[in-house]
């Protein structure tokens, strides 16, 4: 059998050197008879530079062959003027979009050992372990109509169009049903049926698929406001929470920054099964690209690293080795190896990008 | 000259409760020399249930007359079933978009008694002073196409329209400036211009409006998700932030829950100036109407007594009058009075809600 094989995507900013400690376990896990196929592309910015486009159709080929992507981040401040359609973030949409990566799974997770550098109080957030189900490929990311044009009044109007079907809602919500049986058994729906009927749909949507298919799992409904609210309030009372793009993009940061430690969130971007019966899947970080801090050594590379945690677990049923990386991520912060953005106020020397990738491969 | 002139919607749920409170200190005014002419009306399911319509023409006939409407809250179970056109919440967004209120300003702020009732460290939201100007009578909230269709795959597909037009923006941008002027001079404006054209706009007239009529005033972009982390990292680093009506409906009810009291959260929805040179303006408290503790004298009326110092202070101009009813509220709150919602872990009696009003206007 062939070697299971991953597309690596570096991207901008921070992408090349967190994906660089990305290498360094892998690679590791070639030393112990796991060995992957691993080959580099370019996305966003560097796409960009190298080919006037932030996704090539040959990356994108290549991304639809393996089995699984591993993305680092996209965008920076130099592609601000560039066109609309070829900025960095549009390979980003373009690649979910064409590989059809419906459900982008976005877990909260505090870390006992960084509980303090939540914003919120320990024993808030102690504990937390959410895992937010963002649909990712249709909702007023992709709707058309779409634009800018001129009105009648001499000035413009801008229109995006939020646009659901019955068969985006409930594939989308079969992937948070089935996520919260391997969980807390509970989902919680949200959107704004208060105003929308796109909301209204989502909601019966998602109420037939577990009436029909998962009425073992606890279902409720929120809008999205109280939802944004109940996320700051007390956000341990959630399990599983499934909403659209546009909600799950602003919820599922907010559940992350909850934490307190977003160097360290992984996410996952799931698709229809392949022949081999395993999802189309692209792994990322939840951070972005930081251009204020790249090339210096800074960045945090956990968030990289346990998103291959996530690719072994959901694309290469290596559950075991994906718990051992999570453990082994874990045994570093409890040696009290941090990086720049772990240090907390009592001072002490931060580990370079570069350490920590050793540490935790020395921890393997 | 005609006593000024205040319609008051008690709505749903706890409306009608603290509503009576907010009557006491009108009268309380009216003994001091400064008396109001004061209607009643229904809105929302009270509206429904009398009339079959969440407001009707002459309702709201009689709220574009006067010179401002206190609104209680609109909304309960019992209306899960009603039709979407007459729903409690149909009221709401009628009332504001007829009135043309499309200035919506949420203050979060936190009452330094109360700040250890955040879920937040008491060093992060301590002293936290934000003004959220939201726009509230376009966008997807109002926009067409819209409603719940079949689709070609035997399914139905839900369409919902943002749209939002030069002049839409400009007008809630100048709010923004204008309000920022009088605080702290710096404005966020938050969108998501990465991956809607409506947000391109949004930004380009919210700096077009900076740059020709405001360059004296901060102003600074940030995309809604990096807005909604923002908010529970550090919010203290806001002053004014500007932002679309469902964006504004998520971060100003995070923004609110950050301060941990938000049954002491007022705001105002304003409109263009009527001939008295005052704008239209309808007040109303943040929180919902509550039906769990509805009709149990536990409701908190200190939002919507707080959103009658803003119809003082924006309508009134009753500046004095309205720093007056800030300070009873204050006093009242470091003489120890609570009621249920500000109960702390050591217990104590709470106050009712009548108990609650009696201590603010014996404090006045
Ligand atoms: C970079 C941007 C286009 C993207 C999004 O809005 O989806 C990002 O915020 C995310 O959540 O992955
Ligand atoms: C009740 C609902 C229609 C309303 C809204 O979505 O605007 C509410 O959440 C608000 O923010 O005033």
């Amino acid at each position: 059998m062939a070697n299971p094989s991953l597309l690596i995507l570096p991207g901008d900013g921070i992408g090349p050197e967190v994906m660089a400690e990305v290498r360094k376990v892998i690679d590791w896990f070639g030393t112990q008879g796991r060995p992957f196929t691993v080959e580099e592309g370019l996305i966003g910015g560097a796409s960009y530079d190298a080919f006037g486009t932030p996704l090539s159709d040959e990356t994108l080929a290549r991304a639809q062959a393996v089995d699984a992507v591993l993305l680092g981040a996209v965008g920076g401040p130099q592609y601000a003027g560039v066109d609309y359609a070829l900025r960095p973030e549009a390979g980003l949409l373009r690649i979910r979009k064409e590989m059809d990566l419906f459900a982008n799974l976005r877990p909260a997770q505090c870390f006992e050992a960084l509980a303090d550098f939540s914003s919120l109080k320990r024993e808030v957030v102690s504990g937390l372990d959410i895992m937010i189900v963002r649909e990712l490929t249709s909702g007023i990311y992709f709707g058309e109509p779409r634009g800018i044009h001129p009105d009648n009044a001499g000035g413009r109007v801008g229109i995006n169009t939020q646009r659901y079907t019955t068969d985006e809602i409930r594939r989308v919500a079969r992937s948070a049903f089935e996520m919260a049986r391997r969980r807390g058994n509970r989902v919680c729906s949200m959107e704004k049926a208060n105003v929308m009927e796109s909301g209204i749909l989502w909601r019966e949507e998602v109420q037939w698929v577990h009436d029909n298919e998962y009425p073992d799992v606890e279902l409720s409904h929120m809008y999205a406001d109280n939802g944004a609210m109940q996320l700051v309030r007390n956000p341990r009372q959630f399990d599983v929470i499934v909403t659209d793009n546009l909600f799950g993009d602003l919820l599922s940061d907010a559940a992350a920054m909850l934490t307190g430690s977003l160097g360290m969130l992984p996410s996952a971007s799931l698709g229809a099964p392949m022949a081999n019966g395993r999802p189309k899947a692209l792994y990322e970080p939840v951070h972005g690209s930081a251009p204020d801090i790249a090339g210096q050594g800074k960045a945090n590379p956990i968030a990289t690293i346990l998103s291959l945690a996530m690719a072994l677990r959901y694309s290469f049923d290596m559950g075991e080795e994906a718990t051992r990386l999570e453990r082994a991520v874990e045994q570093v912060l409890a040696d009290g190896h941090r990086t720049a953005d772990l240090m907390g106020p009592e001072g002490g020397t931060p580990l370079s990008t570069s350490a920590m990738g050793d540490a935790i491969v020395a921890a393997l």
